[in-house]
């Protein structure tokens, strides 16, 4: 029996979403919890593999239980075990070849920034501090560039670069669809920067961010992000972006067939 | 020279405001920051006595410089010293008669639930969860009940009555007046209830929230309170609310007379 779940988490203890050892890692809260209640191993795979201290409001995760269990029941049952900085929102029973990576349609992110002239302790967990002051309009006048199909290779991290072909000499495709891309807020507050894709490289939020930052400081000019993406650099895009700031909102996947067997909580 | 300062600290970590030995207090690390600089010891008073777990975006206090001083320099030697769950915003000097406590003329605080049929992670630092089904409708028809000049004995902590009674034989008055009272938000999402007044006794706006609550929950009745104010017994009001969900947000004082000297960062 295979299980979908609607995970959320503060990241900030937490060195990511991947298991690791020695380090506190989310997968690996959730497959204590999952080895409490079933005292078997279960593996679970994420949808997005979140860094240390990034968030998740709807991270979603799949695994197979060994035997029929109710999936409203196994809610409860894994909040008795998981941390305090982890909970299960929802789970259901989905097809045996739901795969939440390769299935998934969309992933909306979002990166708060708190733009003031002094650091936040409320605010410190979920956004990245800049005091300087920001020129939103130029910010915004750069977005639509990178809304549609491009290649973001000048955006994903190095050390992802470097796994993905240590892994087989072929450099999978670094090509990433953006759907919407939004700046809410007024300069001198809280920003909020959403981003909605097809698919995101390692690294490639707080990159962006990290970029629009230099924008937004007036360090790049807000017409500098289509040669950017043209030099498939990553040395020639902006530093990335402090983890806090980011959190993992939502991952969309397509409606199940009618015939398909689902029980939702 | 004395200073005023207004400061924001996330009380989650600390043993609340004010200084005892052997815990982690807001109180002595202002004090200890003052310390450093100064190499002297400082006394800092607070305008409120916020309890363990209960944050402030604008706390105030004050103290004596043993020597002159330039404030803005003043904010930005604190946060060299400051741990990253308190930052100092602001300070001014201000005349030697001026007492944070005394000199307030409203305190606004916050509080914030989170009702939801699970706990969320990344709200349980700032909030209080609460998975039951809320009635607001009951909830706001209370309110206009708490407005005016009450006398609040029965909200008061029962810890505070004692101390205050024990200190000298005369109890001192637990009339307090409230300017405005305000719930903001839906049921099953986050809510918010704004308090302004005059002063408040000890622990006196979570055992509000905790009977408002009982009144959402359908526990009491919408029109409880005007008969719990009159019975002045602690023991006939709902629980104390949660700490995580408080926030003291502001404390207002009068303007400045003109020839007073003030210097503003």
């Amino acid at each position: 029996m295979r299980i979908r779940i609607r995970i959320e988490y503060d990241g900030t203890e937490f060195a990511g979403w991947q298991r690791q050892v020695g380090v506190r890692t989310v997968q690996a809260a959730v497959e204590d919890a999952l080895a409490a209640i079933f005292e078997t191993r279960i593996s679970v795979l994420g949808a997005s593999r979140t860094d240390a201290g990034v968030h998740a409001e709807g991270q979603v995760a799949a695994f197979r239980l060994p035997h029929p269990f109710d999936p409203s029941k196994l809610v409860r049952a894994l909040d008795a075990y998981l941390p305090p900085d982890v909970a299960v929102h929802e789970a259901r029973e989905v097809s045996d070849a739901f795969h939440p990576i390769r299935d998934a349609e969309a992933k909306q992110y979002r990166y708060v920034i708190w733009n003031a002239r002094h650091r936040s302790p409320l605010r410190m967990r979920r956004s990245a501090f800049v005091p300087g002051r920001l020129d939103l309009g130029a910010m915004r006048a750069a977005l639509p560039d990178l809304v549609g199909r491009h290649d973001f290779a000048s955006f994903q991290s190095s050390s992802a670069e470097w796994a993905a072909k240590s892994r087989d000499g072929a450099r999978p495709s670094t090509e990433r669809e953006i759907f919407s891309c939004g700046l809410a807020g007024d300069a001198g507050g809280e920003l909020v920067l959403d981003v909605v894709g097809s698919g995101f490289l390692r690294g490639m939020v707080r990159n962006l961010a990290g970029t629009l930052l230099e924008i937004g400081l007036g360090r790049r000019r807000p017409d500098a992000l289509p040669a950017l993406l043209a030099a498939r650099d990553r040395r020639l895009a902006g530093p990335s972006a402090p983890p806090a700031g980011l959190t993992l909102l939502s991952v969309r996947y397509p409606a199940p067939a009618e015939n398909e067997a689902e029980t939702q909580r």
